[in-house]
């Protein structure tokens, strides 16, 4: 793969990179900037944390600060290597000494943000996710400390920005990528994870299939601002070529040290898919849809015994937590249609998975439970009520899930719904789900239009749950709408390359961004402008509470009775 | 306008039709059938109604039949004059003597859907409603006789096919179009009708605000196999060339009266705007948004007088009640922003159109209430609650709601995931948004964008209210993906064009439709197979039940412990 990179910072939209290349440059009118915090390390030194974000030159002389997830290539001109890697910041960071696992396992010390947390040590991580989401460390550490959050961070990764999931935090959205036996190549698995992160992608999995699966993570793992997340057994069953029956528990085990070494923050691992539980999949309209799923299925069935997961789950735990790597306990038994949603199989599996969720957690492993799938909206809520019950309040990491099954092609869309809902409801992290699903593997705008929908979902959700800072950015933005500020509010916007094509289409010219109207009515007439004299009317006439709108109205509802007017004339109908 | 049309009834794709054409043809592997039924008048004869229907070949053999709103120009090859227009087919049809408008109003005898349901009379259009959703046309009398439901037929529309807009039945969707000041001709506008028609849109609304406002609508009237509404307002604006301090009672009603006569089926009316409500609106973030409602409020201001919408609401009523035209009462102080959402400006006038919705059935005309805006997820059922008990469960049409202000360009989906949760709540009709909201004028391919977007939001509300009918068609759909019967998957979908399209771009060969594999996965591994497999190894070890495979595992459970294997197996830590 080549190592040339092409910098588009003079140009605010960011067009496709050629070969080789990836996208960089800032996002329109934005800056990225750094906030430096000094963290207290536990030896009494101190070390300073640069806290990225995106910020907003707004027309009025202002700036707006973002989240930002981009990394330095959205800086006006980043200095990248991509056979290098981005630098390995954390190498700086304080690692504190090991902590016990767990008052169930004193014996066991590790070094994990959980063992970290529950020991009452703020790490740099921490600090950095508090400052960066507007929290206090403390609380950071601990949501941690009690199992409900979770900091992916491979002590292995050092190239990442610390970012928190769980359900007190701003709702996440991981974008899935990866070549397969059939299409695509690193280098373009590389650009789509620059691309996914530009817009906002909070982790990325790297669900590759195909051929060069090592050589394709370890360019991706390297470069990439936002942990990653894999599924190892993809990987082990490449190894053994596509043939379920020739897995082991060793071959896995090396497949994930591998992986844990090469630096990889999050696993899925399907280790809920029980013997006793595969034949509940029989009655079901789409039966096992999950891939790690049905190659587990697969074994146990064949095999006649339990899941080498299951039986070999603490090892896994204890290698896991060398590194801090963070279980995502995967469903692979979630429904994978409307019919299938809530059922036994699925619960089951669930249940499972919170006595895996107990088990690793006692040897100081992160946890977080992957969900369905497809589920109609009546379904969706009770879906993370069960996960916090019989998973003891872990992070909730749901694939949508898709509200309706007749609209591939569209499946962004039918699993923004059910997204949306689940975040709501309280879900950490949602995966994205692309057009493409069901039909083929997304490209470079599948991706993209993948993640800003499911930046939608993860906004509204918090909105509707209250997070601080959420309504900030819609305020600001439906203000610069009402001030006809269209520059402020295509800014502002999730995708301001997309709002900006849209509105010149209709109204190419510069003049039109500054003009008190746009193409829906027109220039004679405005519904913003009025709103504008009925701001000037109330003030002018001192009505600018409701107490005094009551009043002046009580008066001029006088003047109107007196003029004779009536309100309802009685009208002989023919 | 030309009146030529070409037919792509061979091909399955809908390809754009040259200029002055409309598309037509069947959808992909359907075929539009019709099945008669028979309707007793009133006067003892009888009058066979042909209801509509997409019928799906499905590969297995048979047909999956889906409700359809296309009208003839899905047919194989449909006799069509634009110039004329379609066949006035409820020309043949009775229409019941007058029946009294209400027990209030005994004196005044109306011929409306309202009247005759009060009266125990099933209409024609009832019968054909009945059978087309699968309910008794008893019960659909009774949803309109109550007003919770409304059939939008205007008498002077005789080309439509009756639908029925309320909570009981499914979820129904707006398609808005129109010219305006800027841009657009009376071709496109009707080429839109039928594309949105095509895609499943069961009412437009004629939106048109330039030059030509009588012959565009005439066109797309006489054309449209769906209802058409309008807001008599922005004809009436530009009669007095744009200025609203120049609109009078006078202008506005004959407005009214001219498009009655033309045949709108229904009409909003922004009648709850009062003078003392106006200014509410100046504390908020974005004002007053609704161009209706802004109109009536710069007119309110200017004048210092109650709305003649609301002083003449009863002359009003008693000119739609003479053609059965349905009222949309507009919601002229809807928010327009998160911050707005749910404020006291929205709420008054809520209250006042619960008001007219009384006065309106009291003198027998239909009526149903138009909804929010911008609102945040948790505020929406509060929505939905307030309108049913405030407007006596009239039914309600929602424009959206957006659920974020953040994401211009992707305003159908901000908005889909509002439509669907106030779906669920119980909202009758979702006025569709498209990709341009805020930003310009929807083109053809925005249309179809809304269009499908907004079937998914109501048809996943109609599966979360247990629409009778709803998953039939998901578990089809369903079915077929599990069966790789690739054709079918794309027949039953929403828009089979744009999913076969995605599927073609990754493996477009036609052997790939009918493999047992997909690009996802390749063809070395395939999780559906495995799938399969399960259900065969359930079947043959007789696990085809709960019971049976809690007895299999416990035998198999034996064999596993007396093997020697444990389930965990402790393992030292480093």
């Amino acid at each position: 793969m080549s190592t040339r990179v092409r910098s588009s910072s003079r140009s605010h939209r960011a067009a496709a990179p050629e070969a080789g290349q990836v996208t960089t440059g800032p996002i329109y009118r934005s800056r990225k900037t750094y906030t430096e915090v000094t963290h207290r390390n536990t030896d009494g030194t101190s070390t300073v944390l640069r806290i990225p974000q995106r910020s907003v030159d707004l027309t009025t002389g202002g700036q707006f600060p973002l989240y930002d997830t981009s990394g330095i290539y959205t800086e006006d001109d980043p200095q990248l290597d991509l056979a290098a890697g981005l630098a390995r910041t954390h190498d700086g960071w304080e690692r504190p000494a090991a902590a016990p696992a767990s008052a169930e396992h004193p014996e066991l010390r590790v070094q994990t943000q959980l063992a970290w947390a529950r020991a009452g040590v703020v790490t740099p991580e921490m600090t950095f996710i508090a400052h960066r989401e507007g929290f206090t460390p403390e609380f950071v550490r601990d949501e941690v400390a009690a199992g409900r959050a979770v900091i992916c961070a491979n002590h292995r990764h050092p190239e990442i920005e610390p970012m928190i999931i769980g359900r007190a935090f701003a709702v996440k959205i991981n974008a899935n990528m990866g070549n397969s036996a059939v299409t695509s190549s690193i280098a373009e698995e590389v650009e789509k994870m620059v691309w996914a992160t530009r817009w906002g992608a909070d982790t990325i999995m790297d669900l590759s299939t195909g051929s060069d699966i090592h050589e394709t993570r370890e360019w991706i793992i390297r470069n990439s601002p936002v942990p990653v997340g894999t599924v190892p057994i993809y990987e082990a069953l490449e190894k053994v070529k596509g043939d379920p029956m020739a897995l082991t528990w060793e071959i896995y085990r090396d497949t994930v040290i591998e992986q844990c070494e090469q630096g990889v923050d999050y696993m899925t691992v399907h280790a809920g898919v029980l013997l006793r539980y595969v034949p509940l999949a029989a009655p079901r309209v789409t039966g096992i849809v999950s891939r790690g799923g049905s190659i587990m299925a697969a074994w146990c069935l064949k095999e006649h015994r339990e899941s080498f997961l299951y039986t070999h789950f603490e090892e896994l735990c204890d290698i896991l937590a060398r590194y801090d790597v963070t279980f995502s306990l995967g469903d692979g038994l979630r429904p994978g249609s409307i019919a299938d949603a809530n059922d036994e199989a699925q619960l089951a599996e669930l249940r499972t998975l919170g006595e895996l969720t107990r088990i690793a957690r006692s040897r100081g492993v992160q946890v977080m439970i992957e969900g369905p799938g497809h589920v109609p909206m009546h379904k969706i809520p009770q879906n993370v009520e069960w996960e916090e019950e019989w998973c003891d309040g872990a992070p909730f990491y749901t694939l949508g899930p898709l509200a309706t099954d007749i609209a591939p092609g569209y499946d962004h869309i039918t699993s923004a719904i059910g997204a949306a809902i689940i975040g709501q409801a309280g879900t950490a992290m949602l995966c994205y789900v692309t057009p493409k699903e069901h039909l083929g593997l997304p490209n470079r705008d599948d991706v993209k239009t993948g993640v800003i929908t499911y930046k939608i979902a993860a906004h509204a959700a918090d909105l509707a749950k209250g997070h601080p800072r959420a309504q900030e950015r819609d305020d600001a933005l439906s203000t610069a709408r009402f001030e006809f500020r269209w520059h402020d509010q295509f800014a502002l916007a999730l995708d301001p390359d997309t709002a900006l094509d849209f509105h010149d289409e209709t109204l190419p010219a510069e003049p039109a961004k500054t003009a008190h109207f746009c193409s829906m009515c027109g220039p004679k007439f405005c519904s913003m402008r009025i709103s504008q004299d009925v701001r000037d009317y109330a003030e002018e006439h001192g009505l600018t509470s409701v107490e005094a709108i009551e009043a002046g109205m009580a008066e001029k509802s006088q003047e109107f009775t007196e003029a004779g007017d009536r309100v309802y004339l009685p009208i002989t109908a023919t």
